[in-house]
């Protein structure tokens, strides 16, 4: 946990960085293994990644976990989603009781799940009016996310998120870490009509327009634009990297939620990789924007974590060709042609 | 099993169809469910896919197969491949040994798995100089495909090749079915170079104009231009349609293998699902001939069935949330805003 605003920000100066060495153990144990240089494409790629960070020979994701946060946005007023500010409380109802996507695919894939609901009979406010959040409440809700990563065991972590609203966040925050208005980043969320789309890019350019002159930290960022379970999300990244956790990051409002931290440097989420795009139109843009591919483009935009679920079995099948292939010489398979 | 050469033909004239009753009903199902309609993209697709062959309301994907066929190929003769011959042979080991790719991710992921070598020391004719089978060595390769899926008690199935040279066969396969020349349809497979992939273009073109004028069925196209293992997967392929078992298809070659069948009809394969979109260049222009989006795209060109082996969790996660998710009554959840 972070015990004020500045300890945030100068951990961002004091990351962990992936051993390169690791790295390239895992790039010669690759061309070893019985197939085809290169063959299996991006799970090899993600063997390479996961190595960096484990830094270990053999590679483990024996214990993955979703955390899920949940928070709710005083920019709802505006009108600027489909479905009422209700249906926040009603959906952690439903993820407690198991009934959602991200349960089931959880306990299908055999995934860990923690549920974060985060003061959500407290709104941030219209962050198109004022702030967001204070500086307190920002940086409580980045410890709510820094907390969670603290305490789990996780050998690989993903994040989702619920939030009646949080998509008009996750394009505000978009725009101000990449540019461009509102018309770029507004999307449907939830199922918007086209003139809905049209008014929420409205609500996201006067928000933009009120806040133009103040400072771009990550943290700021996240104060003026964000809601709770966004900020947790951006802590719990930065929790995840201080421990050396690979992470899956989720689709739209995951990515918006770890953007902020590239204005702090190009590497801030290098241990991130992205699991899905999301057919939220900003997704791709923002994916663009960090120079990060998708494993998945499923047409998915639920949230939730939905996508780094699904994503995860990737990352399971890339650790078990990794560890567990024979290798040319193991099987006396002839390498190739001179 | 297929009696004869005629057989095969006229049962393409009398395949089960997708139950559009059971489509329906998915369809419906997946609004009541506690997500923003279509918010699963694809893995709601899936289910309505699923749901018209399973014909039922619940879905099961309990008993996943993979089948995974070899053969030799006579073209290798003509140096179009990386790897020599004896590979298929050592590589099958391999395979039953545990230690391929294939093997791992069967093991991983819980999926059967039978491998069936097909006469490898009798490899196909060298189809640049005559034709690749005769009627009888077709029909065999054929039925070693539809025995092997008879035999099957699998829910979902999918099958995987190996065979040194076969990338040649099914680019061969590719340019009869869907026009174009060698250039079109010929990549590196295995791992040839620039001027390897440019011979490979020039044998596969003396062979489409030595057999120009031959007929079009698809079992004449295979007869001509195939291999055994390729042979073996449409008979696969045909054999599960007649027994309405949905198929995810895998790369390149399996999918070259699925092609001739489309000149019997449009709708010859509607009862399979592309797997993934293979990084053997031929692999993307197929499945646009097709008119087929494939489920995943990690740049894998291994062959053996591994990206179906992947798609196969992907269905997984889409059957768990179908059949185990909470409705909006179940849960009390509120629905979108009038």
């Amino acid at each position: 946990m972070f015990v004020s605003h500045e300890t945030f920000l100068s951990c961002l100066s004091a990351l962990p960085y992936a051993s390169t060495q690791f790295q390239d153990f895992a790039l010669a144990r690759q061309k070893q293994l019985t197939k085809p240089a290169g063959s299996l494409g991006r799970l090899e790629e993600i063997t390479v990644w996961l190595s960096g960070w484990q830094q270990q020979n053999q590679l483990t994701v024996e214990k993955i976990e979703g955390l899920l946060f949940a928070g709710n946005h005083g920019v709802v007023e505006e009108n600027v989603s489909s479905f009422p500010s209700e249906v926040t409380a009603q959906m952690v109802a439903n993820f407690e009781r198991g009934g959602a996507a991200i349960n089931v695919l959880t306990q299908k894939f055999g995934h860990k799940l923690r549920v974060f609901p985060i003061e959500l009979e407290r709104p941030t406010a219209n962050f198109s009016q004022q702030p967001a959040m204070t500086i307190e409440e920002t940086l409580d809700a980045i410890n709510v996310g820094a907390k969670a990563v603290e305490e789990s065991s996780a050998d690989l972590l993903y994040f989702g998120e619920m939030g009646i609203g949080n998509t008009t966040s996750a394009a505000a925050i978009s725009a101000v870490v990449f540019g461009g208005t509102g018309r770029d980043w507004a999307g449907p969320g939830t199922g918007l009509s086209v003139s809905g789309v049209q008014h929420k890019a409205s609500v996201i350019d006067k928000a933009l327009a009120l806040h133009k002159d103040a400072v771009k930290t990550p943290f700021d960022v996240m104060r003026l634009f964000g809601g709770r379970e966004l900020a947790a999300i951006m802590g719990a990244i930065v929790a995840a990297r201080l421990r050396s956790i690979p992470v899956l990051l989720d689709g739209f409002v995951v990515t918006a939620a770890a953007a902020p931290l590239i204005l702090h440097g190009g590497d801030t989420l290098d241990h991130c990789v992205s699991a899905h795009c999301s057919a939220e139109p900003g997704h791709q843009r923002l994916l663009d924007h960090l120079w990060m591919e998708p494993l998945l483009n499923m047409r998915m935009c639920l949230g939730e974590g939905s996508g780094a679920a699904l994503a995860a079995e990737l990352v399971k099948a890339a650790v078990a060709t990794y560890n567990d292939m024979a290798t040319f010489q193991e099987a006396a398979v002839a390498t190739k042609n001179a």
